[in-house]
């Protein structure tokens, strides 16, 4: 147990680094690998003002030990009914950043050895987060057109299984793409209420649909079945590494000791900055913006691949978030096509088996790439998805 | 296994959260109890400097998702040296803080049930870091004037006890403010070697003795069996929640990985203004004014120990760190001192029983109180220590 050679498999952040290394020094690499939001569209002159407030007003808290500071525990308290959810600080604890709170969830919901249900194309900080636990992982289908397959899910509970949790990414999937409809949220916080099965709601996207009106969080559905963790990395910057929980109380206290064990706490400094940036500036139209650059920047990408890509790929075109699930003929090897299009075309993507989460993956999923479409302006994600394009014409 | 309610026990952080709630709200509380840096000696202007080039014009990279920020990594190998330590930025992994150092290097070191060694008073951290493990702890007396028995550490040893690590702090010990001599430090890497049993390093207050040269770091005599944990929080901010480890690389990559799973990364934004900040300003300087200051403050509480505490009273004088062990005559109860002293005079400290690591601690450190030097300026801390003599002479 706990053997350290079992958390380093192959995982979408080490095949991140390797091509990192690869192409360092290139200065044309496009990459539509990672989930990396566009700086150029962070507030930045907005958090300057915000840090020099923390930290030539407020040096007593920003700089010193601290708790959750708890004008920001009011912030997000109102973050959160936008997405339909009724809470106040006393429901929040503040965590440094979402992969915090899934490190703190499976630490306080997993014993070694247990059971925890996921899609069978998942993030993989979750399965990272989880894996000191040695867990049994519960791999539903996931469709990128039909979502999380729910009859599967509620057959293995009928049949018995009991997971610790189920975890899930409702608002754009990552990697899939898909965002579950309502009467499919109503379904799984009812399974998840009668079989007594927390929802670990990973809402990382949930800020940015760009079709229309947000589908409200599951937390909204069944606040006392579900694990809503959230995150200031995709909706303002990721180098802040803040984030939320918000849980149950008996979950959230057990969050707020391993959370303290953990880190004692996320940085004062960082939450005086985020602060004091949601108080002296209008974040909604900050968000809003988001939402308009970045549902142009897909409508860009779906354009270039049709334009693009050889006949028979599939790609699914996401209603937010950053991600694009494409379908390669000819049961193409994506792994293959990626260190070819980084190799030829200085051009990066991922390859649907880093998301697999269970042995059957790299076969089910060998032929799949996942792209972004979120990091660079329009005409560079265009000339990226033509380069990958040509790329794929030599390979089908 | 991993029951949550093992992890909630009576420690000093819960203490000091039942403290501050107690006295919210009080003006003229003065709290001599927790480790907390004085804001007022914070180089503010120099961080706000920082935090604007970070924000406003490196954001590409503080903003962003990232790593060890390589220009700290060289600032902290460059502070290493001034504890004796060679070292290269291959060998520092960046932490979020003193915390997450404890809590990672327990993770990778420790499985459920093994055994781990450490002072018979320590921090209450590291035994919060451990403790998810449920390890056997291997209680080694601790004295404020000749420190770790390394005897008693040897026989344990020489029987056949293996821990997987000795967590130690060598210079200004927390809680009894005990600096390790050379030659005990010789000795100690001597048996680590021997015994094959690393040593976790605190080194939060190396960089702060005040009676002449420090003495050179564990890792500095054998840097093979020494796991040097560094902080910015004594020394910097705490706010800022920016630590580093300095270890052998096989126990270093595990801790790069464990630290990806916990938090991805410490912070851009923050490792990019604690870099700024250490390019563009002489922290020699800040160093040397901050010995200065918590010297004189030192000297000051020992002098008002002699003036204002009743006679029988027995009160360490480190020379370093933040904190003065003290020991109350007649078996007084040190736990009633606090309770009395906080409800009474408005002033904070904390029972040595808070820092005990085996059952017997809570007899045997009964009498003892742990005080705190750094917070306040010369004369609040007389004043503190005024307010706790009257109540210790009511006791008496």
């Amino acid at each position: 147990m706990y053997t350290f050679a079992d958390w380093t498999d192959d995982i979408e952040h080490s095949m991140m680094r390797r091509l990192n290394r690869h192409f360092q020094g290139l200065d044309d690499f496009i990459s539509l690998a990672g989930g990396l939001p566009d700086p150029e569209l962070m507030p930045k002159e907005g958090l300057a003002n915000a840090a020099n407030k923390a930290l030539l007003e407020q040096y007593h808290t920003s700089l010193q030990y601290g708790g959750n500071r708890p004008r920001l525990l009011q912030h997000i308290a109102d973050l959160m009914k936008t997405r339909g959810v009724e809470c106040t600080p006393e429901n929040i604890e503040i965590t440094a950043g979402g992969q915090q709170c899934m490190d703190l969830a499976s630490r306080v919901l997993l014993n070694p050895g247990d059971t925890c249900a996921m899609a069978d194309l998942s993030y993989a900080g979750i399965r990272q987060a989880t894996k000191p636990r040695q867990p049994n992982i519960l791999a539903i289908p996931i469709h990128p057109e039909t979502g999380l397959d729910l009859d599967v899910l509620e057959g293995h509970l009928k049949s018995g299984v009991r997971p610790k949790f189920l975890y899930t990414v409702p608002a754009a999937h990552n990697p899939v793409g898909v965002t579950m409809p309502l009467a499919q949220r109503e379904r799984l916080m009812k399974l998840a209420r009668q079989y007594e099965m927390p929802v670990l709601e990973d809402d990382a996207y949930g800020f940015l649909e760009y079709d229309g009106d947000p589908i409200p969080a599951l937390a909204s559905i069944d606040p006392d079945w579900a694990v809503y963790l959230g995150s200031f990395a995709k909706i303002l910057a990721p180098g802040i590494r803040l984030g939320w929980v918000v849980a149950p109380a008996d979950i959230l206290e057990k969050i707020g000791i391993a959370k303290q064990i953990a880190t004692l706490s996320p940085s004062p400094m960082s939450q005086h900055i985020v602060d004091n940036y949601l108080t002296d500036n209008d974040f909604e139209a900050q968000l809003s913006m988001l939402r308009t650059q970045y549902g142009r920047r897909r409508d860009v990408l779906m354009d270039a691949i049709e334009e693009h890509f050889p006949a028979g790929v599939v790609a699914h075109r996401p209603t937010g978030g950053m991600f694009v699930w494409v379908q390669l003929p000819n049961g193409l090897s994506a792994l293959e096509a990626m260190k070819k299009a980084a190799a030829t075309e200085a051009v990066g993507c991922l390859p649907g088996i880093a998301f697999g989460t269970n042995s059957a993956a790299d076969e089910t999923y060998k032929s799949n790439l996942r792209l972004t479409f979120v990091r660079y302006e329009e005409k560079v994600i265009a000339e990226g998805i033509a380069r990958l394009g040509r790329v794929l014409k030599t390979l089908v």
